[in-house]
């Protein structure tokens, strides 16, 4: 169903999982508060579509949610969460839209192809950790992780589509799938979600 | 419990009561976003402190249930969520608190005290709502509205008191009511929930 063009490298993966755990649990639980933060973001500026308002306000509660075990997972187990780290990988994908003298509907298109994306990598970034981490506690939670990321994905193209109807969402998306390969194809060295 | 310095002016509920009921459903689903917003930002400044992580990723999931009754009514009633509207009277409050030589101590202590009276104003606002709107559906909907408002504010200084030892929670508190009472004493002249 999800058509990256690059998957995670291996070195990632030894990476996190051997490495310490607490590192990407508080990692991971920025990257869920930020995808709160970023809903709440489109829901205020974009008040006119009340289906995404709608949604928007679904999302936050379930980010949060989801926020909050991760942050059970790192109570439980004796560590603290730690300060937000930056995000390079969300920085860079910014990048590929123009800044200025775009119409309000392809700005519109632009958050929800980055939110996508976010949404796609994290999904599968989940999956290659469920399918890694010897934890059978941490494993059953990314894949639980991963099916709701697929599902958001899905939820922000589709937005995309509706919402954006003058703009190439299809040919952009496939731009976009090219740049995001370039982006985490640079990158494997950090104990992030998108590190 | 409440024990503000000026109760809200009747020209206030008289205005918002035989006003246009929209204008008012549309500040409220911004003051609920906005909480929420507020709480996700002390826990990305505080992650330290584990229990008030714990509480504040609560609250925003909470206020967001509470801008998701919001967004609701105003579907159901055919209106359309309006754009943001600025709040002066959160504006002017924040005037109170220094900018700038505070301890991390006295910051924390500022935003506890600062997020615990709007809470409070708006736990009064929202009973003289609830005892002055005839719309038996809203009266209700704000007199439930107020009792969380309740919660919030008196968990808000707990955490003042908890968390900022070394701040005379007490006595910055009751300078605080005194400001806010001129504050508020000011307004009265505004479709909004702070206005």
């Amino acid at each position: 169903m999800l058509k990256l063009k690059l998957d995670t490298d291996p070195v990632w993966v030894k990476m996190v999982v051997e490495g310490n755990i607490s590192e990407i649990l508080t990692d991971h639980a920025y990257c869920e508060q930020k995808a709160a933060s970023s809903a709440i973001s489109l829901l205020v500026h974009y008040p006119e579509y009340e289906e995404l308002v709608t949604k928007m306000a679904e999302l936050v509660r379930e980010e949060m949610s989801h926020f909050q075990m991760v942050h059970k997972l790192i109570k439980d187990r004796g560590y603290t969460l730690g300060r937000e780290r930056k995000d390079d990988y969300v920085n860079e994908l910014q990048l590929f839209f123009k800044k200025g003298g775009q119409s309000r509907e392809e700005v519109l298109a632009g958050k929800l192809l980055l939110f996508a994306m976010i949404e796609a990598r994290s999904c599968e970034r989940f999956l290659v950790l469920s399918e890694n981490i010897e934890d059978k506690e941490l494993a059953d939670f990314y894949f639980n992780l991963m099916k709701s990321e697929a599902r958001h994905y899905t939820m922000f193209l589709k937005f995309a589509h509706e919402l954006c109807p003058n703009v190439d969402i299809a040919t952009k998306w496939e731009a976009f799938l090219e740049y995001e390969a370039q982006v985490i194809g640079k990158r494997g060295v950090k104990e992030t979600v998108h590190g």
